[in-house]
C-alpha cells in the first residue's frame, strides 16, 4: 500500500477571498447551519480528512484605520461566524469528517479552551482538531481590554504555557477514570482524577477538568506559525502544520526545515503532517480553466485584497502609492504571507494595486487546469517532498468544494494517492497519528524556549 | 384563547441529581451527541419552549476540601460537558426547540460571549438563549488564575457591564447592514456597522462585532439570581427567570416581587417569564408514583447530596455533625437554595444526613402522582400567580423527559394550558416576547446600580 496524501478543506465561516462572494457559484449562506451541513456532506463524500476553519476576533481596520474596506468588499475579515458552534453543528450530520476550529491563545483561558475541545472531541467521537493561533491584529487586542497586543515572543511564550495547561487538563482524568458502577456506587474513581496545580508565568489553574480524557487523548493540534518562533512552536506541538507557499521550492524548503526541527526536539517527523494550502481551478479543458480563473480574478476588488493583505501583514498599505511596487517593509503580522507576497511582487513585477488583486484572487499557477492536470501538480508536490497532503482553498464556496470532490478526488483515488474509504474512527486514526499517551505534553512543551 | 404556560426542560450535560445515574431508566450518554439529539427530539415532540443547560467551571471541592465526594457519587458537579457545543449539536437535529446554555460573566470576555451567542442565534435561526450566571464557587476562581472569586457585588457590577457590552456588540450591525450587492460591489454598508468604543470599569472593547445582528435582536436572556442584587439584575436584564421554590407560597411571593421590581425599572412585567423548577414523578396510579419516588430516593447517596449542597451554598458541610440539624449559617453561595433548604429542614425536622438525601433526591411534593394530578398541581401554580410556566427537572435522564412528554403534556394540552403547535419561528416568538430594538439595552442596563 503506497503512502496516501491527506486532504483538509479550508472553509471560511464568512466570505473568503474578496470577490469570491460575487461569483455566481457562491451561496451567501454563512449564517445558516444548512450551508455548513452541505459542505460537510460534500467533504465527507470526498473522503476529506478534515474541514479547517480559520478565525479572527475583530473586523480589521488596518487599511486606512477603518473597517470600511473590509465591510464594503466583503473581505476575509468582514464577517466571521464563531467556528466552534459550526464545528459542533457539522459534526451532527457527519460520521467521519474531522473538523478543526481556530482558537487564539492570546484572548482565551486554557481551562475554557481545554474543556470546549474535550467536549467537542467526545461529542464528535474523536474528530476534533484545534488550530492554535497566537493572533496578530491590533484590532483584536482592542476587543479584549488591551491597547496593543502582546509582542510576538510574549505571544508564543504564553501559547506554550497555554498548551501545557490544556494538555495537563486533558490528562487530568486517567483514561479509565469513569467507572459507572451503579451498585458500589462509584461514578468516577477519585484516585484516577487529578488536580493539575499549575502555577506558571501566565496562568494559575488548579483543575481537574470536569470532562473525561478526550477520545483522541488530545484533539489533533494544528498550527501555522511562519516566523522562527512560530516554526519552533509548531514543530514542538503540532500534529498538523498548515502553511502557504507560492512555489514548490519554497514549500520543499519549509517542509525539510520543519521535519528537521521536529526531530531535533525528539519528535517523530512522520507524526507531523505538513499540508500547504492550494487553490486549484478545475475545468473540463485547460483553456476553460484559464478562462474561469480570469473570470474569478476579474471579480476581485483590488482594495478588498489590499485590505486583507494589510491586516495579514499588520501594515497600513493605504499609505503607499497604488501604482508602484510595495517597498520592503517591517512586518509585525504574518511573516509567512509576507514571504509569499515578496516572491510574487518580484517575480511578476506587480504594482501595489495589482498585488491587491493578486492577493485577493490568488490561485497558485501549478493548479489551474483539467482534473488530471491538477492531480499531476498535487502528485508532484507530494512525491517531491513538498507536502504530506494539502489544504484546499476554493475561490468560491460551496461550489469549489463540489468541483474538486467530483473531479479531482476520483483522479487522485485512481492513482492510489488518496483513500477511497476512511481507515479509522477518529481523525487521528485517519491521519495516521498515534493517540498521545497521558503525559505526552512533557515531550512537546518548550516551543518558546 | 387562554394564556398558555411555558415549558423549559432542565437538561444536565452530565449526571444530574446524585443517584439519578444509578436509576435503571438512566442512560449514561452524556459524552455522546446522540444522547442530546434524542432528548432534543423528545422535547420538540412535546412542544417544549426550550432546553436549558446549567453549567459549572470546576469539579467542586467544597465538601471536605476534596473533589472525592463529587466524583465518587456522580454528583451534580462531577462531570459537565460544555453546553455551547451541545446547543449547536441539538439545534442541528431540531427546528423549533429553543436551547439555552449557561455562561458565566465572571470568567469570560464579552466580545467572545457576544460573538458566540450571535453565531448560535444565526445558526439556530433565532432559537438561542443565554442563562447568565455570575458563578459562586471558589473552585471555579482557582481554574481562572484567581485565589478567590470576586465578591458578590463586584460580580454583579461586572455582570451588568458585561451585558451592556454584549448588547452594544449585538447592536453594532444595524438590522439591514448586510447588503450583498454583487454588482456595486457592496457586501455590507460601512455606514450601518458601528464601533462601540466601550470604556468601562471592567471592560474596554472597541467593536464592531464580526457577526451581524442576531435574528432575535438579542438572544433570549435568562437569569436565576436569588440574592437582592441578583433579583435586581434579573428584573433589569432577563426575558426569562429561573428559580426554585419548595412551596407555592414562596413561589408566589417571589413572582410578585420580581414583577414589581421589573415595573419599577420601566419594564413590562408581562415580558418577563418566571419559570420555577419542578421535579414531578408521574405514574399510572398515585400509589405507584409514591413508590417510584421512594425507589428513586433510595438511590441517592446522602453524601452525594450534601456534597452538591455544600457547593451550592459554598459552605463546607463536612464540618457539621451528620445526625443533627444544620444550624443557621452564613451562605456565600446561592441564597435561593439556602432559603429552600431552611424551609425543608424546619418543616420536616431533618438531620444533615437526611437533608443530604433530600437535597440530592428532592421532588416537590405537589407534583407526585398521576398525569392528571401533576397537571392539577401545575395548573394551580400557574393560575394562582406563582409561575408563568415551569422548568422541568427529571430524576433521571432521558426517561423522565419521555414520561412527562407522553403523559403530562397531552393533559395540559387538553386543558388548553399548553400549545399543540409552535406559534412562531424564533424562541422569542414562541415565548411571546418582543424582538428587542437596537438600543434596548439602555433601558435594561443598571442592574447593579
Ligand atoms: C496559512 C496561514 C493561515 C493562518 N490562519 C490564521 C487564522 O485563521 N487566524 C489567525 O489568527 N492567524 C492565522 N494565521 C497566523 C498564524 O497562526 C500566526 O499567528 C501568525 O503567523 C503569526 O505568527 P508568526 O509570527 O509565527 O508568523 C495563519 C497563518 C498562515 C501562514
Ligand atoms: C435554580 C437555580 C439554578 C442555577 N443554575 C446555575 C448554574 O447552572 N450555574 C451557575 O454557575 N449558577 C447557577 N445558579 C446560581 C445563580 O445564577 C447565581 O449565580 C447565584 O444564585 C448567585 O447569585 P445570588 O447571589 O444572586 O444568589 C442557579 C441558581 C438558581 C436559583
Amino acid at each position: 500500500m503506497s503512502k496516501k496524501m491527506r486532504l483538509a478543506a479550508f472553509v471560511t465561516a464568512g466570505p473568503g477571498r474578496p470577490g469570491g462572494w460575487r461569483y455566481p457559484g457562491s451561496v451567501p449562506g454563512w449564517l445558516d447551519a444548512s450551508y455548513y451541513h452541505n459542505i460537510a456532506r460534500t467533504l465527507e463524500d470526498g473522503r476529506f480528512d478534515l474541514a479547517f476553519f480559520p478565525d479572527i476576533l475583530s473586523v480589521p481596520d488596518r487599511f486606512g484605520g477603518s473597517t470600511d474596506s473590509q465591510l464594503r468588499y466583503g473581505a476575509l475579515g468582514s464577517l466571521r461566524v464563531d467556528p466552534l458552534p459550526v464545528m459542533a453543528s457539522m459534526a451532527a450530520v457527519t460520521r467521519h469528517l474531522g473538523i478543526a476550529a481556530t482558537v487564539s491563545t492570546s484572548y482565551a483561558q486554557p481551562f475554557s479552551v481545554a474543556r470546549t475541545f474535550a467536549s467537542l472531541d467526545h461529542l464528535t467521537a474523536g474528530r476534533s482538531a484545534w488550530n492554535i493561533v497566537t493572533s496578530f491584529q491590533e484590532s483584536e487586542a482592542r476587543n479584549f481590554n488591551l491597547d496593543a497586543q502582546f509582542d510576538r515572543s510574549t505571544r508564543y511564550e504564553r501559547a506554550d504555557e497555554f498548551l501545557q495547561v490544556a494538555a495537563k487538563l486533558w490528562d487530568s482524568w486517567e483514561d479509565d477514570a469513569l467507572v459507572l458502577d451503579e451498585q458500589a456506587p462509584l461514578f468516577a474513581d477519585p484516585d484516577r482524577v487529578h488536580r493539575i496545580d499549575h502555577q506558571g508565568q501566565y496562568f494559575t489553574v488548579r483543575g481537574p477538568l470536569n470532562v473525561p480524557r478526550p477520545p483522541q487523548g488530545y484533539p489533533v493540534l494544528i498550527q501555522a506559525g511562519a516566523s522562527s518562533k512560530g516554526k519552533d512552536f509548531a514543530a514542538h506541538w503540532s500534529d498538523v502544520i498548515f502553511c502557504s507557499h507560492a512555489s514548490k521550492e519554497s514549500a520543499q524548503s519549509f517542509y525539510t526545515e520543519i521535519k528537521e526541527r521536529a526531530a531535533t526536539f525528539g519528535r517523530d517527523p512522520d507524526r507531523i503532517k505538513i499540508l500547504p494550502s492550494i487553490t486549484p481551478i478545475v475545468a473540463p479543458t485547460a483553456a476553460r480553466a484559464k478562462e474561469l480563473a480570469a473570470e474569478i480574478f476579474e471579480l476581485v476588488p483590488p482594495l478588498g485584497g489590499l485590505s486583507t493583505l494589510a491586516y495579514h501583514l499588520d501594515v497600513d498599505l493605504s499609505t503607499f502609492p497604488l501604482d508602484e511596487r510595495l517597498p520592503e517593509v517591517e512586518v509585525p503580522g504574518v511573516e509567512g504571507h509576507y514571504h509569499e507576497v515578496r516572491e510574487i511582487t518580484e517575480r511578476d513585477g506587480l504594482t501595489l494595486r495589482q498585488l491587491g488583486k493578486q492577493y485577493g484572487g490568488r490561485t497558485e499557477g501549478d493548479f489551474i487546469g483539467t482534473a488530471a492536470e491538477v492531480a499531476d501538480g498535487l502528485q508532484e508536490w507530494f512525491t517531491d517532498g513538498a507536502a504530506d497532503g494539502f489544504t484546499l482553498q476554493v475561490p468560491y464556496q460551496p461550489g469549489g468544494f463540489e468541483t474538486f470532490t467530483r473531479q479531482v478526488v476520483p483522479e487522485l483515488q485512481k492513482r492510489g494517492l488518496f483513500r477511497t474509504e476512511y481507515e479509522g474512527v477518529t481523525l487521528r486514526e485517519n491521519l495516521g497519528l498515534d493517540r498521545p499517551a497521558r503525559g505526552e505534553w512533557t515531550t512537546r512543551a518548550g516551543g518558546a524556549a
